[in-house]
């Protein structure tokens, strides 16, 4: 394969796959993003190494179609999982387009993380069966559908809505969502600098606007089941 | 930590992480899932190597806190990811219970690699902006809320769901959710022998009950967007 689009996992270098670090040290060319550790960009030591920061998607897709056309071996790094809400699919497209060989390897989600590192099922026995999972805007910009997601059984995990958590917490309990429903946002999940905060659905947004990028929400009776199972979370319990 | 709790990736032994891997070749004790390569279980070459197959999961958490108890080093390995409709949550309780110390390792899900090895974005702008995770059946026995899912809107994944497909797509169907919309069954994901089908809500029953387990259902325009990403996956066309 001439380009390889991989998921670097949720942050610690540890939770990148074998065949995804194997990849990294055979680079040529490593494009990657703010959030990959420089662990891991380090890995690809015989690579030019370019900083995705401060390039358009669409740069970013010409210069793999660039590269991936004189045979080079690129490796597009991702943070999380390229497909789960990231847009490892608009460059596979440009790839597919310009007949470029590629490859795509899976990686740990942060969404997969969540119950692993914060402790919290995502679905449990008698206490959620469904996981729901959105972005905090739509892509058209438009707002969401509070009503319905009011009435949405189970789970609810927003990626990229914790700045905005104030105005769609408000929406929801509006809506008819619980307002003691319990609410948990983690950021910097599986680096030594995580942080959480939990609350409910009425607490959690002032709580959650301290916390740094990237973080996610998980809205549920789940989050009350919390385990300890992350020792390098110190989390922070809403009064 | 005395047990770890890991996740093994979906079936590609490349695929699984790389503190995955460590802690699986330090293990003095691995007791692992029918679905995890043999090939990983072999790196963990000085270790007593138990299948879990054939013990209750009361049993598996016996055999865990047990060996925890005494300090050894436990592995326990699980395909996908321990907690996305694993059981893992069970197992890390009833270690906490016992005061056994333990790691939670995460693992590519298999909800996360269908995008990544199946070519099927499970959101994409303009087409699904939500996704919504369910298993084929309840916990408590009891059936799905058809007309709820009906009006789901976005991208459906059903977990261990593809063996009661006809009778899931048929309920969906009543329920008003559109007959034409595009189905696909992957079976084997990210294996040499992995194998799916595509077609629409009305047709893909018949064709999904030929795949072997495990195998995932998506449901959902975002299936028609597939993009030829997984040179392994033989994909047959529904008629």
């Amino acid at each position: 394969m001439s380009v390889a689009i991989v998921g670097a996992g949720p942050g610690s270098p540890g939770l990148i796959t074998v065949r995804a670090l194997e990849l990294v040290r055979e680079a040529e060319i490593l494009v990657y993003d703010r959030l990959v550790s420089l662990e891991l960009v380090a890995e690809a030591s015989g690579a030019a190494r370019i900083s995705r920061d401060g390039l358009t998607q669409e740069e970013v897709n010409e210069l793999l179609v660039h590269h991936g056309l004189r045979g080079r071996r690129v490796v597009r790094l991702k943070g999380g999982d390229p497909f789960i809400f990231g847009r490892g699919g608009e460059e596979v497209a440009a790839l597919a387009a310009a007949g470029v060989p590629y490859e795509v390897v899976p990686g740990v989600s942060t969404l997969t993380a969540v119950p692993a590192l914060a402790g919290i099922p995502l679905t449990s026995r008698g206490v959620a069966a469904q996981l729901t999972v959105i972005t905090g805007t739509n892509a058209d910009g438009t707002d969401l559908d509070y009503d319905r997601l009011a009435g949405t059984p189970g789970t609810l995990v927003i990626f990229m809505g914790h700045l905005r958590l104030a105005h769609i917490a408000d929406r929801l309990i509006l809506a008819g969502r619980r307002a003691d429903e319990p609410a948990a946002v983690i950021s910097k999940l599986s680096l030594p600098d995580a942080v959480a905060c939990t609350g409910t659905l009425a607490t959690i947004a002032p709580l959650a606007r301290a916390l740094p990028q990237p973080a996610i929400v998980v809205i549920g009776d789940v989050v009350a089941q919390a385990l300890p199972v992350l020792t390098a979370l110190a989390a922070t319990e809403a009064a």
